[in-house]
């Protein structure tokens, strides 16, 4: 028989952690032996025989958590935002002395959304034309969203690779704002709209044709296929992986 | 045995004009009796026993068209843009003297493009949010559509008349234009994407559901069924009628 | 002032009626006098002050609380189901001895999935070609689900009447089932797939052009403005409506 | 300077032929040097200095004609069906004696549509359920189309190799047609509406959200670039290639 992984969920009061216990507890190959609070010490982890984190807290105690977690040779993945530039770099430092520990830093877990942009971006390269249209509820306060952004950073970086120029636009007379915002060079629009939760279209377009990548989220519980994905392969990804994607198999 | 409508199209040689001999020649209830180019004279119209005009030219030339048909008591439909209040007062005037004579004048012939318009301004009031998403051909120069502003205008007045207020919008970090341009306070965005004809969507969100219209024109053919339907319907619908949509029996 | 409507809530243990107690809690212009469950006597509905009943129950007790109600001329809005001729007739046999009492029976609440429904129906006697999609989660065990039917009649009804041929079909070779099902002439295609909650498209043809109605209800609150909609307008209806499309101001 | 391709085009008088000529007059790094329609001589491909054939023919010819390319040296690209395991044996056969020389054959130059369904049956083995919808107009007179049930194909067996199980289905009451049909497990839905061209939907679904893959053909244009594609890249990849995937670099 095979071993069930050892699961501690931090941050296990917020929505998304109680979604983790959920997911966790339900898992046949995961057995949960943990789920603290923002009040719980991490200690417990220890002596609970914890081998795998999850953390789901916020910016102030994300690092911290990571830390305890590396230094004491437990896998962690980590949905929490707040990863900035410095923080990766003493990560990776501290993961150099502990060569066997993996860390997955996911800024999104939703299969589906990584999907759509990475293999988005991988064809956007042979279409003259591309543009992004995210949809969200009117709750939301940034536009566009950062998924909406990233993944136009990375369409950019892909079609700039290959030399592709410019989607074409002979736009001379626009009402303001009605070409969308300019992300790198790709076109984005942000609708909101009461009921929606979160989608994201790609579109590409080519002489007669158009390749449309369509993502919708519905529930926070789309996430949570993610985070147990990520459980599954962060032992055999020692070191830090930024990004769910570098644990699909698109052979890319 | 019904007679058939004898008809002449002027604007002949452009691009809907063909379109529309092709589809007058192929509608059983009605005969072609004239097909008329710019270097033409509208004597022929007379001389060649046309009851029914459909004017495809430019807009320097069909006022000067309508008015000779409305003179010899020839219905017209009329797909020419370019009639700004003064001239269709003028107009008024004329057939003021013809009661007997109708004359349509449609900016738009797709009949879906019309319904959808027309179908969404009415059901826009029962929803607290409403954004409209036009999707063309990158050689296009005006953004948005002047269909698109339409559609805003007519959801507005429907939404005023029924004291709906604003749809809700969080939004307070926005890069420069990514909600959009703001048409009588309704949202619309344009896409430009090689490979599109002409395509939009109005998108309604209440609580936990969405309605969406979405129009398709893949082809000029698509205005043929509108020019069609007119022609068939400007007898019944003598003076002036401004847009398709006073033709179609949706009971309102 | 305006008076709040006095409503109280039947089958208020249950996810819709719980949704329903919700919903008039927070509608400033009602008030919420009594919640009864299986258990609780409709006596109390007397005693409270009720003047609006919210009937979610079970087939079995539909017609009983119904008939309560009416006697003692408080309005009813009913979306239980279960309602068939025999059961109507009697209804509206006993509301002929109460002319000033309204009882709304309504299959469906959601606003959008009405609208869709009435609104496709009224704009497909425009086109050559019409089809339906529906779209569920896995666990549905009918197919096609009974909106798309009562779409699909509604449609064909409105076809026949104008008489619009049947829509072209050239399919010669066909591996069975791949044209979906055939409701009334008209085909219907049910997709089922994990994430989904409720969806429809109604799918307009013609030359060169398409008009997509699509609706999609993500969540259960999406029939709360329905039922809000159905006792604000039940008392100005009196005698039996059924189908929450009486009380939409569409016009037709 | 580069050089140019020297192209010739066979079955140049029908209507993919016509568009590929067109396309490769227009194309910079090419050059067209024998048009072939049925009456002419193979022999003038050779006296043209022709290095590279594109074959839109028909099934009688395809054979004859590409064994002449390859006896000769020059590279070839094909779009005409009728290549059977037989003929595709004796070409690899024929093959094995001009290491030098390329020919791809490709049931679908639509990039889009190819990269749709590359990319469609990668990611679905990350979903609990896959099911396919296809567009086309109503002349059709196959259903499903040859490319959806290559989709299907395609999918069913990237999810075998990864032991996913099928999609879940709890249907027990069906109307015939309306669960669409199966191809290797897969079910597959065919819509025919006036107005459309040839259009697919690969929807995939987990909990909490859904991913599509649309792609929509609206002009045989949509062809050409995967003509040109191939042309460039023919002479890279010698010996036989199926299927214009294989060009693609998508990284598997």
């Amino acid at each position: 028989m095979t071993q069930q992984l050892a699961v501690a969920v931090l941050g296990a009061n917020g929505r998304m952690g109680a979604e983790a216990v959920k997911a966790v507890e339900a898992a046949a190959d995961m057995k949960l032996v943990a789920a603290l609070g923002r009040a719980d010490s991490l200690d417990q982890l220890a002596s609970s025989g914890t081998r795998y984190v999850v953390d789901l807290t916020v910016p102030e105690s994300t690092e911290a958590n990571v830390r305890f977690a590396v230094e004491h040779g437990m896998h962690a993945v980590v949905g929490t935002t707040g990863w900035d530039a410095s923080r990766l770099a003493t990560l990776e430092a501290l993961l150099a002395a502990k060569p066997e520990t993996g860390v997955l830093i996911a800024p999104n877990f939703a299969l589906g959304s990584v999907l759509a942009s990475a293999l988005a971006a991988k064809a956007s390269k042979y279409f003259e034309s591309v543009e992004i249209v995210e949809l969200h509820h009117p709750d939301k306060v940034d536009a566009p969203s950062g998924t909406a952004v990233r993944t136009a950073q990375l369409i950019a970086a892909e079609r700039a690779a290959a030399d592709v120029p410019p989607s074409p636009d002979a736009t001379t007379s626009e009402r303001a704002g009605a070409r969308g915002c300019d992300v790198d060079g790709i076109r984005v629009h942000s609708v909101r709209l009461r009921g929606l939760v979160a989608h994201q279209e790609v579109l590409l377009g080519g002489p007669g044709e158009q390749l449309t990548f369509r993502h919708d989220s519905f529930d926070r519980a789309s996430f949570m296929p993610g985070v147990l994905l990520g459980l599954r392969n962060v032992a055999a990804h020692p070191g830090l992986t930024v990004g769910l994607d570098g644990y699909l198999d698109l052979g890319f």
